[in-house]
């Protein structure tokens, strides 16, 4: 697959000066490269929350797009640096869990491990400004992803390992986005466990089937089971957290 | 008018996955497309805000931009989607009063009603990735407007109900912006009141012109009359809110 | 030299509507234009913070970038506006101080004070919309920057009076970026005093070599010694703040 001249930058690096570098090395390399920011706020260390960002987000990009994606608690240590490739996208970045959820969604084609002795100078804490961007550039302006490493076996990429029921993602309303595709009818009435705290919720197709302040659990457009309240913060009145178990079964 | 291929995004989405999802819709429909957040942090369901917020910075780009604006919290219900084409520009967004100010500043030349049985896959609670993003997109890459839906009535577009002397903003500084228009002469002792609080100020070109710590009452370059203190928040000190009425009267 | 259609923003303006209005300032006199965002989030009036801010991220632009910073809290005194060029990129903002760090790592080649009459709508405390964002818009279409005013001494530039040893930069990791270039050898054991604290630390090459919690001196990018905490913030811990001056010494 091409590149189509777009990349865009997922980081945890919020305001300071590493996404200007980012951008900064990626124009010097492709002046014609044209970056795309989908967040630079992901939660600083976050790997599980920006695993489930980019499979929510990147999909919607076109064909041949470049997603670096920077998140990065390992730089430094042994962990490999990979750019793989998709049926429909290049994503290069750590390979620490942050692609466990797009590598189900979309079709691995290969995967290569980048080779760090391209990369000699590259600072010892930054690779996000000193290999991934370098790599996301030089891809967008022709280069084969083969040039920077050895094809690796895709079934070796680093895969997260979740309790079967567990909290995914939180958004930014509150809504909780669990890990969990059990069936139930709409009308449901179910019971939600989280911690010590037990709460009663409907299973409904949209929040508004509910009154206000009361719990409802929906289907997400992925397929799993989400908890909202409707008006407020699931989230806040569970003190919910990414990570942690939760489950959701009918009432009895 | 033709479209330019600037296209403006003004939402309330924050750091959330929606952003990068609107992009990503926007790039897939038209990969041309130059897209420029103007901000993301429009304070959740922030309607008067933004309507302040787009009339301020939307007429500063060039004829022929597209301004997509999703504060948005009737998604959902039967509020109406609607392209507004003024004089220089086109607007996308819900018709909840988003335009109040809009469609004062500039000559408001024709609007459609989108037509949602155009987007029947579109999720029933994101209308800004699955309708006024497309749409958007579909205008800057040379659709025409009548293609999305039916030309209403100029007049039908939903305004703002204000009292006479409210708040419309409050910007980063702690400045207070109301809907006043009263004339003044410069030098004017002047009695502000805010709910049970009264206080002192003068009339005055810049804010300069009145010691540390005073309020002072300008005219902003909309017409309107704010309310600063020199070197001090304003907002904070009248612990001030958007929508609320406000007085500024002459000290007899 | 000649510009190469970048443009780069750096303020303090957060999400007020003042980065969308010289966005579309921009684009209306240079629609070619490629705006790219460093950052917005400069601590309000925090002239060395952007100071230091872009000595690190700006040379990493391609050649002919032009630069623009507003970090303004004089407008509307006798400070001069100013338009840069070194060897690599153009500058253009107050001169007050936030070229200090710039103009000792890149070649001042030019230095141009802009003549505000040819601005004379120029709103009184608004001079990042209405006369840098111009400046650079026009400089990026082509235009000379010896026509916004006439050339002045190099030497004349406001520098920082920075004390000998003081901080000037604390990153998000909460590490503390000095103005000092001593020399120490790996594994010295040094003593960091700040105010009436007095912390012990090793001189490292990367924090990995001291155990989670422990201080560590490195020598950063620049040549300039950082201080930070493996793990932890090191300026939380010492309630650091910029400006204020530090000493680093060997452990006797």
């Amino acid at each position: 697959m091409k590149t189509n001249g777009i990349l865009t930058l997922t980081t945890d690096f919020s305001d300071d000066i590493y996404v200007g570098q980012m951008k900064g090395v990626i124009v010097s390399i492709n002046p014609e490269a044209r970056i795309i920011d989908l967040t630079h706020r992901i939660k600083s260390f976050g790997i599980l929350e920006a695993a489930f960002f980019i499979s929510q987000v990147c999909p919607t990009f076109p064909p041949g797009t470049v997603h670096i994606v920077v998140i990065d608690p390992g730089v430094g240590t042994k962990r490999r640096g990979i750019i793989l490739l998709t049926d429909r996208h290049f994503y290069i970045g750590p390979d620490n869990g942050i692609f466990h959820f797009v590598k189900k969604i979309e079709n691995l084609k290969k995967v290569v491990e980048i080779d760090m002795n391209l990369f000699k100078d590259a600072c010892f804490t930054f690779h996000g400004r000193d290999i991934f961007a370098p790599v996301g550039a030089y891809l967008s302006s022709g280069r084969k992803m083969e040039e920077f490493g050895k094809i690796v076996d895709k079934d070796t990429i680093v895969s997260l390992s979740l309790p079967e029921g567990c909290i995914i993602y939180i958004d930014a309303f509150g809504n909780i986005i669990t890990n969990i595709k059990k069936e139930f009818f709409y009308g449901d009435k179910l019971i939600i466990k989280y911690g010590n705290k037990k709460v009663k919720a409907t299973f409904a197709r949209t929040f508004s089937e509910v009154k206000e302040g009361e719990y409802v659990v929906l289907r997400g457009s992925s397929g799993y089971l989400e908890v909202d309240k409707n008006k407020s913060s699931a989230a806040d009145e569970l003190a919910a957290k990414t990570g942690e178990k939760i489950s959701i079964s009918r009432a009895s």
